[in-house]
């Protein structure tokens, strides 16, 4: 039995509020379970070195914990006067994520800069990152086109993610923190709304897996996908 | 007539939000116009080294503002891998002005830190997290109070901010973002429950200001602080 | 009885001694009782890119104490990697106060860097900095003045800064280290040559003051000023 | 047709040189095509704070580019003042990778560093990092127990990595670094010697890929790595 | 009796290895003894800002010991968020010296990077950076003038360095660390292939030295210096 | 004939003042010529990590030009986050040569901090920083013999520090800012009162030196060597 009686592949209760805050274009507070994240899309006028006079735009994300986020108080990395692994790791994960369903020519010379930060953190606040974001981009382009800004939609695919894994052997859906501080392997899972693969990323905690463990973790999260792309479209009021 | 059609001495809709996240124990959010800081008191049991074996206890504070929280998206500091001037100066304000209400030698060897997020800035951020703060550290002094980890309260007393200025000549009190960015003097005030101050910090803009301008700005802001008391002592249930 | 005699409204020794150092254009040692700072003022022929095309120049100051200035050896900043949340304060403080009386459209493009190198720190070094910039930032607008590098004179007025405290519930002037550290409440009031306010920062430290101590606290203050102010015009030979 | 005449699941030529330096206990040069990698582990006799007193030990890896190792030199993080967000990802994936097939409390109170540094980069880095870093921790274990440090053997399984990919709508074993920068799909597995799934990490670079493309390439990455740990055995002399 | 049973004035065996790494201009494998680093040579297509607009060229060099270099591990500069003094001043040493030699107007606007990369260090590191380096720069001047960047040559003289010091009251060539670390006096010498100075370092250790001893040195250093100059030329095909 | 008519060995007028600032037990200003530095004695009560538990004390020395001290205004080393490479290679020499003339076991497990802050900087910083500090090593020694905190004298010898070097192919003795940046030849010498090396730091700048002209640089540092020392012993009261 799941610490919150869930079934084995069913999501925790996941909330979009969009306009969460009102400078962004994009703003949206994501809720599943306990997790909390505020995803917003600022966009400005110029893009990184690396791709400036390409006539392309980029999108880039930054990922924060809020130092009381957690249940022990986590110190600030402005303070410690560095960006740790986890949140480099993390913040590369969403942007290329992002890119990857964006057609980047028609943004022109402009970036999309997401920032996910995080007010209460409960487990899976990486693809509760990347779920909400989606849902800030999507309002930010809106207010691009409404702008006139942009002419074509580059926005090619939905987008949305989700974790599974084994815990005590058995693979469950959308780990909690207990579940995922217990987990025997840890999965993330990104995937477009026609059900094709972005990420995958599993990694064996002191654990090894199989093939068919893998099987059966890329079937649940494949339901989990399916069900927050509906909440997503309803959130976006696209039925 | 001011940008909301406010009275010169009006404050804007204050609304306090207590346990607004789970895991801290004392969370506020605060909001004063459109501007809104989430208040968080921690606990930690140990206490900086300058204080270390005097028995006292410890109160400090990190301010950050979200990147998405001004108009212009802010450079993250983490990024920046360094905390900036106004950080730093907002952030010794507001510990001070929390440290100087509190017997911190009742707190014992252990550590209170203030976080100040700030998801949403339109002028008065300093003063809303003095503001929220002091109800977030009511919070966490009754939390160790249930918990028996504090025998006596040590707060001695309450604490509230605002802010007051000077904009084309006129004194007017709680700036907004378009005020303060127009203002000649900016003031900002820290007072306890019963009316003295702990921290007056006026600043001419390029503009200097004399006696009489400085009395009006004290009277309206004294009237504001008042009515903030009330208003924190509703949240607190204290009647 | 103060420590070294004085009466409680009453300055330490005030010298200015300009031409201290001979490259940059204004260049200052202020002794206030044991308290010396180096103050200079140099010129750069370019502007921070925030005002960069405006048309406009800029003053910004640099505060830092020598290791040796302190009884306790003060660790260098520069050995830390990072500039402290006093310095800034303190920078922030020297950079506005000055500002504030220039006509910065007179300057042109170009930065008047002003830093202020305490050797030796008995109390008030900030406003002791402020007192000798001022003289610094003269002999540098003279300089440029001599070059024909600006036409106008871009000074608007005089300026002084001196702090005011509360000692044992005695209202002082001008405190000295062993004061400051004793102080229930520390005042620094940044003034005009005609007695106007352009900073003003009161703090109690684990103490409050009323309206009637603010009254007292500025009486003296003022007198302080008006009595700087005449050594500065002596000093830099305005008589 | 591959850039080097390979078939689309030929892994490059491989070949482990132990004992490369003399310091470090494990010492290993490992080339897989153009790509060098120095690999060592060496022995602390203490712990990161965060496993002090739980009688575990600790393997934690650090990844480095030698400027010249790339067609562009790269600039030195050193230099730069921080670690970048790749660096990071990959110093903790070796670290995890080596962790999960190492009995920790058979180490005891010490640390193994891993230190992989590039001196020649063409395409799969990380996994020749972690490949050649498993053979250089045998040997780090083997002068443990010489020592007569430790009495058990540690290690519980052999690990190797390997890449796969999809170029041009194929899949493709082991990718240089040309077709590594062609990829639409780029895959990171690492796996035990009993053919278990450590770490599994798939991303699209602006491309999708399906369940049946994820088993194609799971296919040839299994066959890759089956072919590795042969190489590591005869390198270790263990057949 | 020397650790290696050289004679006072002998040189350990020196081997150089050319096109080490296939990427830079430039690249070298330098072992003297125990110490082995790799130097290369690379070329950048513009200048740092302090020469930009002047026509010239420039050199510089970065130095770095890979932490299992050393018999205890050393820490990676990268990782401690910054270069140390020791580091600085090698470094330095090596980009000073090898611009001595070149007559950096016929470089054009372009930068060489020396970057020398300890794999092993057993003493005379950096001496042996710089004769390494001398032969990469030769490398990557004639693929610069195969390429036709470059016309005339701007090498003006060859240079080599080596250490001599005072162990035990004697006068020692080539100190190896077991050597280097017993030393009263520690002096590195860089000269031209014609025997003249570039750059003479010695140092007293706890111990000072006269005139006769420094003449002592220095005469071991020539004859070393003269073989080593012989060794390079038959590493570069130049008899 | 020179910039200020010195013959090619005269020393310029060196002053020597003790008890230049009051906290320090050691604090001399030293001015040779135009060069102007504060160089100070503190003394903490432990040690650092290397040495700790040893029974051995420490001397470290730090040096800072402050903005101002220069005709053109260097950027602060705090502000920019890191201390320089030159900052580093010149406060190392200043440490190592004061260590090299105490036995640093009769110092017991305290350090010494040696603060050099150049105030105006014409040439020969370093030396002067050597020489200055000295002295105020000998007053910080005298105040803890005063305080019967050491027993015995560890100061084993005196020391002092010149520059000599070739312009327009004539050597000449302590140059000024005008001659160094024309130097061919720029070398640093660090000597006891009884005429022995400590460190010798000759460096050929785009030039140069053969033994003939060596033994010259080397003939006149002996000649201004001895009278700084006459100096020093003239300002410690020493005759």
């Amino acid at each position: 039995m799941r610490v919150d009686d869930r079934a084995y592949d069913e999501l925790r209760p996941l909330i979009i509020t969009r306009h969460f805050t009102r400078y962004a274009p994009g703003s949206v507070l994501i809720e599943t379970g306990n997790t909390k994240v505020i995803c917003t899309a600022s966009v400005e006028e110029s893009v990184p070195p690396h791709i400036k006079n390409t006539g392309e735009g980029w999108i880039t994300a930054e990922y924060s914990l809020l130092p009381s986020s957690t249940p022990v108080r986590a110190p600030r990395e402005s303070t410690r006067g560095k960006v740790g692994g986890r949140t480099h790791e993390i913040q590369r994960l969403i942007g290329r994520s992002l890119r990857s369903i964006v057609d980047l020519s028609l943004l022109k010379e402009r970036t999309i800069w997401i920032d996910c930060d995080v007010i209460q953190a409960d487990g899976g606040t990486r693809t509760a990152a990347i779920t909400g974001s989606y849902v800030a981009l999507m309002d930010a382009i809106q207010w691009l086109r409404n702008k006139d800004m942009i002419k074509e939609n580059p926005v090619l695919n939905s987008i949305a993610a989700v974790s599974a894994g084994i815990v005590n052997g058995v693979v469950l859906l959308d780990l909690c923190y207990a579940e995922d501080a217990a987990a025997q392997v840890d999965m993330n899972i990104v995937m477009t709304g026609d059900g094709k693969f972005i990420e995958l990323q599993g990694t064996g905690e002191e654990y090894t897996f199989d093939d068919e463990q893998l099987t059966e973790m890329l079937k649940v999260a494949k339901k989990g996908i399916r069900e927050i792309i509906e909440i997503q479209k309803k959130a976006l009021g696209i039925v």
